[in-house]
């Protein structure tokens, strides 16, 4: 039985419901977004009681399969004003739909901070005692010495604790790491409004999976799609340097943040290519090829060591490289690596939080380079000082306190590691998605072609969006990219077996158009009209070095995304 | 001639210009939003060089008499996002009238600060040099002593230079203090955004009036209008006692702003009662009874001495007692003078200012009733700290960085001294106006009904927004309600006599629909969808005692206030 449950906090109660046919067929983002979209007034003050906390991992979610139980983090956002689906990796997602929840829906507000336990067909709801104001790393400890190693995880912070916009929601690897985010748009805050500090997904025991429609085909497809993985050649520069090789590309475009984007290129990111991450980390014992969800073949993720070979850090990733280093000066990864655990323990978003040190730097609260004033940062960010809860704010609200006006933010969001002067198409899916300005709703860097030009790049940025929309409802990770084609032939054959359902290709993109339109829609009555679907006037003014680029996509064509199918 | 000047602060020239036939009859509000509504893109950054500052008098302004030279500050707001008009007091507009200017446009932003000397047919921009960094009292002085005490000055203090939301621009009243503020939506920070420190508008010499068409008319109906106000029993007691006299009646209503708009009621208010205050200033050999601008009649203004009768601070004000007074638990006039003269030096908004530090009390920064805290706060405002930028922002910015939900504010603006669950027809036109909660924009404090009876609220709130939005446009004072009458019979017979143009009470009207109803059209091109105009949801929740009451107008009734004439 397909079920989800939903928990009324003020009460103290929850109810497993059988998931209503309406939702039969939505997942991940589609089901998040759904479900705030019948249930959330778009008015609310998202961290009220009136909002909601929908958590939903993926139609395909529950196997080994690799790369398929991504967890989706779907609100009200309290950064943007509108709605929001957060992904991320991780065993949340898993452990849930082995359980056989396809959603979890946390309601009202408690009166004291509370633990979630969910079970097969059990939910627990009990006080979390002297969890609260413990950051994610401790909490995990304590959690696991009493429910075991085989749960799964998500964890709020003292980010999330203290409602700071840039909170995320920490997701545990399968090594019992709070390590993996649901970082983007102050998810970890609604959570924290609620006044949840973790949920504890139990281990339903071996060999436990979603019941299949036609499990031999579930079989064949599954394997031919993994065996699709581990063959890529696309994907297998992934399993060896991960995300952070492309900060050489992104630097060589002349796109790449620096010094709160005011440069697209530096030579000093030598120093922070992703293969000279790749091979510190080989040198000094840590771990390159690391999975962050169990069964997970692509392997991405790393664990960064110090030179005595200690862990810091999982997972130094491009964005936290980029927005944490290149866009502060600092091209020291042994300081980001502190950033990365900093920002993990605390539980919040590394691409929103070094954005708005960015800002903080730019306004001369400390300086550009300064590893010490970052660190001092994060403690006062702890410690809850007012210099902490303004970087806690987010980059938008740093801007405006201190007065700087060159904000790289969209709807209140700081963009990721690709300035939209340059990797126009991104610029295109930081204006037009309905989360804000976030380059995994649509990231077009992997396009080979010109992205200096503005010509033709809201097509690209749509379809990359849509295929990302794909993706974020089927549960599988975005660099299953690398192997989805042009029409997501084996996660519909795998969607066939899981639910004896057809799925054409034409279904898959309808699925998507339909999500991103409900979201547009959510926003629209949440008080954002489309003048808040553009990249910040600076950004169409200050021509950024080497190229002189200037953002250019008119804005016309910005409005006209969503029109066509 | 009429005629407008444009200055481009960036080429450091500028040009006056005949008025164009379209803007003929708009004057004050009427002329700045048109203006901006048909110069500024929607979508600029507030503080960025695209954004226009527009100084308007009224229609009428320009002669001595009572109350008409009211001056109104126009410009995409960077606290709302939306459109603003800001209007004051002070002889800013008598002084640009006099010169026969209708407008002054800043365009673009300065390399260095500036003063910008307005004569008749002259203007001359100078760097700031030594004015650079001094407060508006500080900076009025110099001023004075180079230009002489009969110019009109419209300054920036620290707040300003700072681009703080908070900041208003200052002008001069008759003796030459710079206490009357274009205080609301952050006009102070555009100013400061264009890099100009003061505007200078010289004395044209005596008796210089606009031109009348029939001037014999416009000497009968004036003087029938001053007789009117100087008669009417309602403007006696403004005269008596001001602004502040309005305390005793919303406290015993039950919704004036406690301890952050926490309670509506407090028996300690009866030390800061608009009669205590008369007294007081009468006891100690301070002035009630003062006037703002030259020849005002109403004189609702006073000046605010200390027990050894030296000067402290001008004016005290209903909303400035309250929202840093009441709303703060400091019922002390003496402290509350502090704060104003504080207030008035830095050049910022006492509703925002005493807004925001209320919520940073909630938040438990400093603690309610801490005069010493309050006073600790201006001096980090003037040094700019990272909290005193942070109050700054504003209130909303305040709730946003602290983890405040309980912000009063519509549109990022903090509300004034009557809180909505109670005087509901003000929430009505807090949340309709266009200009954020903003009770000038419509008071309907002064109608005898039940005010917490939400039916008819939306029909009573646009009434008196209308009202407002022609006595705005003429240039007349807010209080000159009091002899408008329902068809604003003598000032229509003024407007006929200053051009030879006919005015029908229909007119007047349409007027005042079209100028808001550009607004309205702008704020929703600036991304201010419908849903921006409600009262936060809390106070739809949170009962206000001593009545209970929350605020329960109907979203479809705000939703149609503009639909009908």
């Amino acid at each position: 039985m397909e079920e989800m449950v939903r928990i009324d906090l003020r009460a103290g109660t929850h109810r497993f419901e059988s998931l209503p046919e309406a939702y039969r067929f939505l997942g991940g983002r589609a089901l998040t977004s759904r479900i705030v979209s019948d249930e959330v007034d778009p008015t609310c003050d998202a961290l009220g009681p009136s909002n909601k906390l929908v958590l939903a991992p993926g139609l395909l979610s529950g196997t080994v399969v690799s790369s398929s139980s991504r967890i989706s983090a779907g609100a009200k956002s309290p950064l943007t004003g509108g709605i929001k689906e957060s992904n991320s990796g991780g065993n949340t997602g898993w452990r849930l739909a082995q359980n056989g929840l396809r959603a979890v829906v946390f309601e009202g507000r408690a009166e004291q901070w509370q633990i979630v336990i969910i079970g097969k067909g059990s939910l627990t709801l009990e006080p979390a005692g002297d969890l609260v104001g413990l950051d994610t790393t401790e909490t995990a400890a304590r959690l696991f010495e009493r429910f075991g190693k085989k749960a799964a995880l998500a964890i709020i912070g003292q980010a999330g604790e203290q409602l700071m916009n840039v909170a995320g929601i920490a997701n545990t690897d399968p090594e019992g790491r709070p390590t993996r985010l649901n970082a983007r748009g102050g998810m970890g805050a609604v959570m924290g409004s609620k006044r949840v500090k973790a949920v504890v997904v139990l281990d339903p025991g071996p060999n436990v999976t979603p019941i299949m429609f036609d499990l031999p085909a579930w079989r064949s497809e599954s394997k031919g799609y993994v065996k699709e993985i581990a063959t890529s050649p696309a994907i297998d520069r992934y399993r060896k340097i991960g995300t952070a090789g492309t900060l050489e590309l992104v630097n060589k475009l002349g796109g790449l943040p620096i010094r709160n984007f005011s440069r697209g290129q530096d030579a000093a990111t030598e120093s922070i290519t992703g293969m000279q991450m790749a091979e510190t980390i080989k040198a000094r014992g840590g771990q390159n090829s690391h999975s962050c969800m169990t069964g997970c073949a692509i392997q991405c993720s790393n664990v960064w060591v110090d030179e005595g070979g200690k862990e810091v850090a999982s997972s130094m990733e491009f964005e936290t490289n980029t927005l944490l280093g290149a866009n502060l000066e600092i091209f020291d990864f042994d300081a980001i690596a502190q950033f990365t655990r900093n920002c993990n323990a605390l539980g919040v978003d590394t691409i929103e939080t070094g954005g708005a040190i960015g800002v903080a730097m730019q306004a001369g609260l400390i300086k550009f380079g300064d590893v010490e004033g970052v660190l001092d940062i994060f403690r006062q960010m702890r410690e809850g000082t007012v210099l902490g809860k303004l970087i806690g704010a987010g980059a938008t609200t740093v801007g405006r306190v201190l007065g700087v006006r060159e904000v790289a933010s969209v709807k209140g969001q700081v963009m990721s590691a690709y300035d939209p002067r340059v990797i126009k198409g991104n610029g295109v899916t930081y204006a037009t998605s309905p989360m804000g300005a976030d380059h995994t709703a649509g990231n077009t860097i992997g396009a080979k072609l010109d992205h200096l030009d503005p010509k033709g790049k809201v097509e690209l940025s749509k379809e990359f969006q849509i295929t990302s929309t794909i993706l974020d409802i089927f549960g599988f990770c975005n660099f299953a990219r690398a192997v989805y084609g042009t029409s997501a032939a084996n996660m519909r054959a795998m969607f066939e077996a899981r639910f004896g359902e057809p799925m054409s290709e034409a279904d898959v993109r309808h699925m998507a158009l339909t999500t991103i339109r409900t979201e547009v829609a959510f926003n629209r009555k949440a008080g954002l009209g489309p003048a808040t679907d553009r990249i910040p006037e600076w950004m169409r003014e200050q021509a950024l070095a080497p190229h002189g680029a200037t953002f250019d996509v008119p804005d016309e064509e910005l409005d006209r995304i969503w029109d066509t199918d």
